[in-house]
């Protein structure tokens, strides 16, 4: 079988969704064992300007829910960011991860050159589904995964790349 | 045309380096800027136990090229880990995206059912290629370069998304 479009978004997002979740229970168990506040962790940031790890783990959400949404022409439906623990937070990743996992692969394949225009700031960006797929939904949801994960070392919490990659599938 | 292992894996690669390449320019010219030893930005790490910058960059192009040339049933040239400064680090950079680079579509594409086994500290994991470059080249190069990223950024260098996600393809 080659591969599709469907096989390079759905399974590997929601994959990564789900080891992000297991970070986040680390990070949980974490404050519980050195009794620090959940919030301490949830706001903290790796800069003053850069968002804190609640806004990480939205993002993540939002770019997974929006971009697989556009790709099958459809809306995802918003979600009030308004998580104030890591159990909200894990709940929110949850109904993301039902989310794309109730699409169809007929939904998905076939949109590798759909056109996809992107308000971003005060531009719009153009890509066809592939590029969408490639250059801006994988890597940008990566990048905030990882910058959970960054933010959870950086205040001490034991995670390791397994945490990040998850169990190998394959 | 539908999707493939080769656009799946070579210039999404190619291009995520190449923002690298822009992120360590970044970097560079704030030491410079702000009198830094480039050495202070190079060995910064998050945490102790962490990789500082310089080992992500060369864990970077590791994971890509060898990740490739796995798929391609090939062997990545080895490249030896003594970069000491930014534009050292630049160059392998740049010597990576030539190799990715001269790869042809024919190498890699139809490597979706190839059978992949890699050591990984004690174990040995086994992939489908597919899997292979969805599970591991993909979010692990990505891990590495959002990791250099944010180090750079925990340091006060400015950057931004565009920087990690370079300019718009599509």
């Amino acid at each position: 079988m080659t591969l599709s479009m469907y096989q390079a978004a759905i399974p590997p997002l929601m994959h990564s969704l789900s080891n992000l979740i297991g970070i986040l229970q680390k990070g949980a168990a974490y404050a519980e064992a050195k009794k620090i506040e959940p919030e301490v962790l949830l706001s903290s940031r790796l800069f003053p300007d850069m968002f804190p790890l609640t806004r990480q783990i939205q993002i993540t959400s939002d770019v997974a829910r929006r971009g697989i949404a556009r790709l099958a022409d459809t809306e995802a439906p918003s979600i009030k960011d308004n998580e104030s623990t890591f159990g909200e937070l894990i709940a929110r990743l949850q109904v993301t991860i039902k989310y794309l996992n109730d699409f169809q692969p007929e939904q998905i394949d076939g949109s590798e050159t759909k056109s996809i225009s992107l308000p971003v700031g005060q531009e719009t960006l153009t890509f066809d589904g592939q590029s969408f797929l490639l250059y801006f939904i994988l890597p940008n949801v990566y990048f905030h995964v990882t910058t959970a994960y960054d933010i959870l070392r950086h205040c001490g919490v034991e995670l390791g790349k397994r945490d990040y990659l998850g169990e190998p599938k394959g």
